[in-house]
């Protein structure tokens, strides 16, 4: 590399490194306002975020940052290693986003999310879809202007799904959608209608918090988060956050009636937690060693969760632990029950509350509303009926309440439309990364009943967390397991374990 | 007001809230670090903590800052409500300390601070003075450069004394010391021959964390600190933090076998907490309203502390709640045994355990050699052997290592000259101040005896914490108290509760 480009080069990553060093501070006064921000803050802290994400914007908008990456970019890309290439897209993907939109519809944006979200907040408590209605019509403008200045050669939707999930259109998601469907619904059905039906009374009654925290860290510690780079405290929605990869912070919430959910939590979060302390070492502060997208965090979270805590093998090994904790109420369970107990699957309304079988539907449903209203086959005031009879359809049920319904989530007061394809693509990455695992380490789940989680912490790092942004999606699915995003694995993971557990066959 | 003069002191104030929001995130993440981050984040941290004091010194050093304000100056300060005249002056005090100094000063600075306290711990650990010395040194030459820049008429000690104690020097200083050495000195010796010694048995054993935090929580809300705008946690030193008056916190630490640090640590630290919560109302985003100086700041920690917290109409009302707390332990306790067990008076090495009575001696051994240092009437090297001969002048003891003599502090390692008499300044401020509101309202230890705390907070808002910076120290103590800074009242005051409590006359 010559001299003048190897200064450019470092301008760039200094710049980008300031720019990581800024967002880790936001992103450390966004953990404290969910978890330690005393409530009447709330105002001053608003304006702290804005005072900050203001300097963060004029960092990322920096002339002087377009000129080095147009000085780079002419030098071409060649001149550099992987690494620093990868740099250079990224931030030059990030500065087109953050240029290429004019102030005024960022701001027209901007006005509208905190507007929406409030207005869906009241519209959710009194069931009143029409007064959110409006709001969501002004949304969908928006974003149709904002992916025409975006991703002109795009189309609207994908232009959406490409900022949560890139390189991934809905060409790609819907035949994979399709499939599901396909199977799922039918299975969901049968298992409905199945004379046997698991024991799950031992999961009810009352289970002290601090039983539950001691459990749940110890497990996370066991599947290998790194407390001395993070931390563990309550929220009111379970997240990952933290500033940096030596500072990864996880949440979850308690209830007195209900150890399953707050344990379940913290391996979820763990999962995205490994992810994030495993980033590329050496590179932490560059967009090189970023995640990739939604729905590989989300893989990772589900790999622990799913694959993983959901799974015989874990069940067996920490049967005894959590019976330890909770000895009144597990005394005639065993591991299998126990197992059983928790792979129940039931059809419901709320998305964050489903199973692993009924889940993937939510998200359809969600998926195929949004392409609606996008491709203009869905009108905005149609949705509650869309939504039921979608329900119906898919799950044979329906929402008593617009609430318990299309006003459920929170995704579209904040604009964020095309981001809840990345669930359920998380969960095939999960279980096709966890199919690659076994046949490569065929020992995977002797390890996992044993309590040996160290081997596969230690694949994940290598083949998922450390790889960053080096690869599309696509081509990290591939050079991982050998071939594209497969659903086939998925179908037949659920059908196997849910046809042992309802005893179908 | 004319139209452009408006709209020059508008834009100033969206400055001056902008800078108040960053300190806030600032102040956030510094408390972060002692309290939450995790061990292996420090780096990160680091580096997090350099981005944004950057963006910070920006804002501050902002040449349209300095524009808006000549131009608000030239347009004549009566233009303005004293309010705005306040925010005017300070920004322009501000912005005067932060670019009348030469970048290269303040790097140099900068950098003698990290390597400074870096060399500071070693020194101390391994009772090396001389490993410290020639840091020192270097501090003191930059310090005397500095203050050339920032204050060229002043001098040089009293210009680093002003950062702290603004409009106060050693001229007026010097006085106060010398009266409370002449005083302070032989009622310290007397009391260490009175025949009479406090018990304090009781307070040795082990006291459980758990009540000794519910016992700090309470007292603390009692007095009237708010949690809906703040919070209490622990750290390894207790101090007073926070991003806003709408969020303060405050830290404590606990010892298993000493409930008295944890919890006067606390009422220490909330006096300091309701200054900050009892800022200016309408004005908390703007330099008006912050607090005065570190002496007032300190005088509100003091004065719940040692004027309130340490008498005899506190421990009455508290006893039975602490002896519930460790019934064991104070069984047979009175009152007044615990008051006089808790005001007893020893000379020490370390100031930050020293009672209130040899606190003062241990300020002004170290502002006497401040002071004698840069009037150059004392050397560096000799500091030491005249640290281990003021000790024993004032104190009686010499301490068996410079660890525990001038070693002692971290103040020097970070610059701070001139903060030291802040602290017994602040005591002084504190008894005149209960001085007049006990003149004010007679009936103030009897509310304290019953627990009614509401009329002095009351009377410290309205007096002390709402004025902000409306005022120099010299005038809020007339406008307070009628007279100027007195020490008579910080003398009789401790003559009397000593002589009393030691049987002295």
């Amino acid at each position: 590399m010559k001299q003048a480009t190897n200064t450019h080069y470092q301008h760039l990553t200094e710049k980008l490194e300031e720019i990581s060093y800024l967002n880790g501070v936001m992103s450390t006064i966004g953990w404290d306002q969910e978890v330690m921000m005393p409530s009447g803050a709330a105002n001053a802290r608003a304006k702290q975020i804005s005072s900050l994400a203001g300097v963060i914007h004029e960092r990322l908008t920096d002339a002087a940052l377009g000129d080095c990456l147009t000085v780079l970019e002419q030098t071409g890309l060649d001149t550099f290693d992987v690494r620093q290439r990868c740099n250079i897209q990224e931030a030059k993907r990030n500065f087109d986003l953050d240029t290429k939109v004019p102030k005024k519809l960022v701001m027209a944006i901007a006005e509208l999310s905190s507007k929406a979200n409030t207005a869906w907040v009241t519209a959710r408590q009194e069931n009143k879809f029409s007064d959110f209605a409006p709001y969501l019509k002004q949304f969908l403008a928006l974003k149709k202007e904002w992916a025409q200045c975006v991703f002109p050669d795009k189309d609207i939707y994908d232009a959406n799904i490409d900022l949560f999930e890139r390189g991934t259109s809905s060409a790609e998601i819907t035949p994979i959608f399709e499939r599901l469907k396909s199977e799922l619904i039918p299975l969901i059905r049968t298992i409905q209608a199945a004379p046997f039906q698991p024991d799950t009374s031992f999961l009810q009654g009352t289970f002290p918090v601090d039983k539950q925290e001691a459990l749940a860290r110890k497990i996370s510690q066991d599947i290998g988060f790194n407390f001395d780079h993070g931390r563990m405290d309550i929220s009111v929605h379970p997240f990952c956050g933290g500033s940096h990869p030596t500072d990864v912070r996880i949440t979850t919430r308690y209830k007195e009636s209900d150890f399953i959910e707050s344990l379940y939590a913290v391996i979820h979060e763990t999962g995205h937690g490994l992810y994030e302390q495993g980033r590329m070492p050496g590179h932490q502060d560059l967009p090189v060693s970023e995640s990739l997208t939604m729905g590989i965090h989300e893989s990772q979270s589900l790999f622990w969760e799913r694959m993983i805590a959901q799974g015989q093998p874990f069940c067996s090994h920490y049967f005894e632990t959590i019976r330890a904790a909770f000895p009144d109420h597990l005394r005639h369970a065993t591991p299998d029950s126990f197992y059983r107990a928790i792979n129940t699957c039931k059809p419901d309304f709320i998305r964050v509350e489903a199973d692993e079988l009924t889940y993937p539907l939510h998200v359809i449903l969600r998926y195929e509303i949004e392409k609606g209203l996008f491709d203009g086959t869905m009108s905005v005031d149609d949705l509650p009926e869309i939504w039921d009879s979608m329900m119906m359809k898919y799950l044979g049920i329906k929402p008593p309440t617009d609430t318990l319904g299309v006003l459920q989530d929170s995704h579209w007061s904040g604009g964020a439309f095309g981001y809840f394809p990345s669930y359920t693509l998380g969960a095939i990455y999960a279980c096709q990364f966890y199919n690659t695992l076994l046949k490569e380490s065929p020992d995977s789940e002797q390890n996992i009943a044993t309590g040996n989680f160290k081997p596969i912490k230690r694949w994940l790092n290598e083949r998922i967390h450390s790889q960053g942004r080096l690869y599309t999606p696509q081509e990290l699915v591939l050079r991982v397991t050998g071939e594209a995003l497969n659903p086939d694995y998925f179908i037949n993971y659920l059908k196997a374990k849910y046809t042992a557990i309802y005893q179908l066959s």
